[in-house]
């Protein structure tokens, strides 16, 4: 299962709106005999990929497969259908399927006489399938929060100078974050300081992520600008009521959205924003910035995973990582659980999810006074 | 050596004005047959304790100290004296001492008769006395500054609650990074706001750290403030021209050292206050804040070494770790250089240094746009 789990995260940034799957197929001897993931939506799935590999070694033997198998004919046939007529015994899954649609697989296949199982290594299952198992919980996008900054928490000089605060290793590791997303998302500040492109160099990326951008009011996105170039899709998410002179000139650059206006606050709805874009199959968001943005999503309890880059450097003065999330007082601080720690060259990479509601850290508790 | 420097390790927060020191002796045979440390000021040294315990077994032995030996009679006498009366054959040590008053121990010894190597294991030796060698190299302490902040940098919120941003575990860290340090540190906003203890709860503190209060205009802390509770020295630090009747009514719970103000900007003169402190023997200082005595003390180069505790928290607002540093422009962003990681309790504790002058990290130049 553990290879089996290598295989799935092979397909990160290029299966969505479908999970990454990973399939190692044995023959009834145990032994290795076909292994496949799930390389493109629209392809054929991880079993199809591993039954293929194994051919008649498949039958009596054990397909483990990171989610359960599915069992409805969408773009591809179900694959209880393949594992059953290729004879398999027993089929180990790790994790179930959440998805309405798609599940059923397991009865599917008990009733067709398979042996079958479920769970095991499904805590690293589901870690690798994290933003579509989201997705699928929510409704909506998962969004991963990346920012730069340094150890004070600048994200920028008092002049707004900001190239470059964390080091060449640390922006190569970001364009692996991108390429493993299906959208980068930046607010209007971004676009309008830094003409950011927003793609990815340096590694492969199975599919361009779509670029887009938050730009409420349609004016910080302006023709010529490089997230206009071609190297990838743009979505340029406006709020409903600009004019459409300002949007116009955008195409065919881009593509345009019209949301709603945040209830409160500045900038476009959040949850619009998210709709939007799970209504075009993106299933996970690198959220770059600005902090405005960030605070935003902060806010509207949008951000399922933070990873900070850190610069062992200080500023003292200049913009923050994070602004207005609507916290004011420490008893209100979003808790997070830090989930990996690396140095990334000279930098810190410190990587960190939302705790879980109603699992506050006692630590924090407040204390007796005489202990400052 | 290592075990000597293990040793030395033990004095630390204990032994200033001198350094910590570690001593091991090996018998004729290589075995070892004693070993001690300098435990405080003006008791004896490392290389008497381990004479002592080693006895007639030091006679053409050898002699294992984290630093070069004293040629001079202080307190106590010369281990020169004591190294040779023993009848030790060989002394080998990890630093040369840069104190021009007691050096020349290597010089007198081999004078003696005694075989004298220099440098094993050098860069641990020095790691452990670092406070002492800067102190020693600048004419004034070392000074460590501490702070605790969540991942965007806040050290409170925005109403200005701070209790408590870090776990019990990175508060408890404090108080053993508190008793290593002959001087505790903090500056008008903080005695205000937290009138906090400044004392060592928890862990061993061989010598109470002197809590010192930089109290520019003496109205910071008042009469009652727990910082004049006599659990250990106090010092309120204040500008020469405040008037007396301020500073009168802080005595007898603590001394007043008037100081000249800052040349530029808020705050008293960094240079003077540290020359204060090595005055009265302090050669390690815990700078804890707040932001703008941080910045202060970077601002005039006099921070050298950073200990970040970060949270896994966010705020979006609320004062941030440093202001007021003086830097405007990325390029003059003060690079460190990170030297410890770790995990303490739920939270992260990043140690970092200041790059050496001249040893620019060439990743962070300016680079082609089109990288963003």
């Amino acid at each position: 299962m553990r290879r089996a789990i290598e295989l799935a995260a092979r397909g990160l940034g290029a299966t969505s709106p479908n999970p990454v799957v990973g399939c190692v197929v044995l023959d009834p001897a145990g032994r290795p005999a076909g292994e496949g993931w799930h390389q493109r939506a629209g392809g054929p799935h991880a079993e199809v990929h591993a039954l293929a590999a194994a051919g008649a070694a498949a039958r009596g033997g054990t397909a483990l497969v990171t989610l359960e198998p599915c069992d409805h004919t969408g773009r591809t046939g179900p694959c209880t259908r393949a594992l059953i007529d290729a004879g398999v015994a027993r089929v180990v899954y790790a994790v179930a399927d959440p998805n309405g649609e798609a599940a059923g697989g397991a009865e599917t296949l008990r009733a067709a006489g398979v042996e079958v199982e479920e769970g095991l290594l499904a805590a690293e299952a589901a870690a690798v399938n994290a933003p579509w198992l989201t997705s699928v919980r929510h409704g909506r996008p998962h969004v991963r929060w990346k920012y730069a900054a340094t150890l004070d928490g600048r994200v920028a000089a008092a002049d707004g100078t900001s190239r470059w605060i964390t080091s060449s290793a640390a922006r190569a590791d970001v364009h692996r974050l991108r390429a493993a997303s299906d959208a980068v998302l930046v607010g209007s500040g971004t676009a309008r300081a830094d003409d950011p492109h927003l793609a990815v160099r340096g590694v492969p990326a199975p599919r361009p992520p779509l670029r887009v951008v938050a730009d409420t009011e349609a004016v910080a996105v302006r023709p010529g600008a490089r997230v206009l170039d071609g190297a990838a899709p743009t979505l340029i998410a406006v709020a409903d009521d600009v004019p459409a002179a300002r949007t116009d000139r955008l195409r065919p650059g881009a593509d345009v959205v019209r949301l709603p206006r945040a209830a409160a606050g500045r900038g476009l709805d959040i949850g619009a924003l998210l709709a939007a874009l799970y209504a075009r199959d993106v299933r996970s968001v690198l959220l770059e910035g600005g902090p405005g943005l960030a605070g935003a999503f902060v806010a509207a309890g949008a951000v399922d995973e933070v990873v900070g880059y850190l610069a062992p450097a200080l500023l003292g003065a200049g913009p923050h990582a994070l602004a207005d999330a609507g916290i004011s007082t420490v008893a209100e601080t979003l808790r997070l659980r830090v989930t990996d720690l690396v140095r990334v060259g000279p930098d810190v990479r410190i990587t960190a999810v939302p705790e879980s509601p109603g699992h506050p850290e006692a630590s924090h508790a407040p204390q007796a006074p005489e202990e400052l």
